[in-house]
């Protein structure tokens, strides 16, 4: 069997996210289908984690084992053919057989777009969170950097975060920061690993920050908190984007 | 009755075009239906002209009468809350009785956009035509200008465009032009009014001069050819959109 590691966006707007569900339309699923129909008999996908349902990758990565020798350029171009244009495959490479596209994995980046302006552009609605109300930018620009470090994020995971029960929810973050434009916010993290929702309870408790709800401090005090603290509110699925994970000197087959 | 000039965005992938039509959703259905509503009676709605389906708006200007004293501000708030969020009121202003969007505009812009790397990105896939084919692009970006002139454009012109039956098909670009980046072509046009799939048919005409398929020189007789040629083909709805509508002077009454 050869291990093949595709590189792929989403626009997750009509997807139940990454994970395969029955009955419901799923990325996971879309893959699986599609690479079992090339393959001619069932193949599992993996990926590099979920997304929940209506986030978008610009950069996922999935793996899969397949005995079918078809070349990896005429794999992405059949892949491409096949799937929904909803989702298309950047990339298609040979790797060695141990590869699993999340245990592997080093580092992650997300980006999560906040439109300011009062009229969205309906071009961008799928793709950024709407909130035309007053917030102060300074604010929410010096308190993004606060989440750099290693902390248990525990206060920044889902309640219903059932998978990680019992699990470490400490994770490091290697960059935070919020770049700013006259109608667009973009808070831009890079991590060693994310809880679920855990981007989105950020980004929902730096808006707390810029309505003035929440301090600096006590952003601190949630990332202090451990498994005590709830953070957020969480902040909406659409705006929300997987932009790139990392593995660690991979080495490429083909 | 005060005379009302709107300017609107919309996302036209959902539409069956601009033009009201029985049991089909078409923009200019909405804004009837959501300023009937505002009214509390049946309120036509003029456009400066027709989008065709799938046909996508920057700045379309509409135009209606209503008695409702709602200052303008409010009423384009009021529109947005009302619509889908597919279409967008950018601006809401009072202006002379006798303003009409088509009959009083004096230019019109047109942008329709070609991507040309092999996989096109999702986020794109409705507001772009995919070409993922060789094209010589130097000579689409020397053939582009001729299309500036005053012509007979009849050979762009819809085979059925029947409502302009016996009316003059001579129109006036003032300026057109290819701009190019490494995976996107813009057409960007300006003229003094547009037969139906005039752009499209201008497009496909030079996605054709791209190919090889024509000369620069069989574009101008084309543009020489009055009612006798037949250029194109059309270029697909989805990378077209309509930028700005110009009007003379007009002075704007609140």
């Amino acid at each position: 069997m050869r291990r093949i590691k595709l590189t792929l966006a989403y626009d997750g707007t009509g997807y139940h996210g990454w994970q395969i569900q029955k009955d419901l339309r799923t990325v996971q699923g879309e893959l699986e289908r599609v690479l079992s129909d090339i393959e001619g008999a069932p193949v599992p996908v993996a990926g590099s984690g979920r997304t929940d349902a209506g986030v978008h990758a610009l950069a996922q990565v999935a793996a899969a084992s397949i005995g079918n020798p078809i070349p990896v350029v005429n794999l992405r171009r059949a892949l491409n053919r096949l799937l929904p244009h909803s989702i298309r495959i950047n990339n298609a490479e040979e790797v060695e057989a141990g590869f699993h596209p999340r245990f592997d994995a080093v580092a992650k980046t997300y980006e999560y777009r906040i439109y300011t302006a009062e009229v969205c552009p309906p071009f961008e609605r799928r793709y950024v969170h709407h909130h035309p109300y007053p917030l102060n930018v300074d604010r929410m620009v010096a308190a993004a950097p606060l989440f750099t470090g290693t902390y248990d994020f525990s206060a920044f995971a889902a309640a219903d975060d059932r998978d990680a029960l019992g699990l470490s929810k400490v994770r490091t973050v290697f960059d935070a920061q919020l770049a700013t434009t006259e109608c667009v916010l973009r808070f831009r993290v890079r991590g060693s690993g994310f809880l679920k929702h855990m981007v989105r309870n950020m980004v929902g408790t730096l808006l707390e920050v810029g309505k003035g709800n929440l301090h600096a401090g006590g952003l601190q005090r949630f990332l202090a908190a451990g498994t005590t603290g709830k953070a957020g509110p969480r902040a909406p699925a659409c705006g929300l984007f997987l932009i790139s994970v990392e593995y660690p000197n991979q080495r490429v087959l083909a």
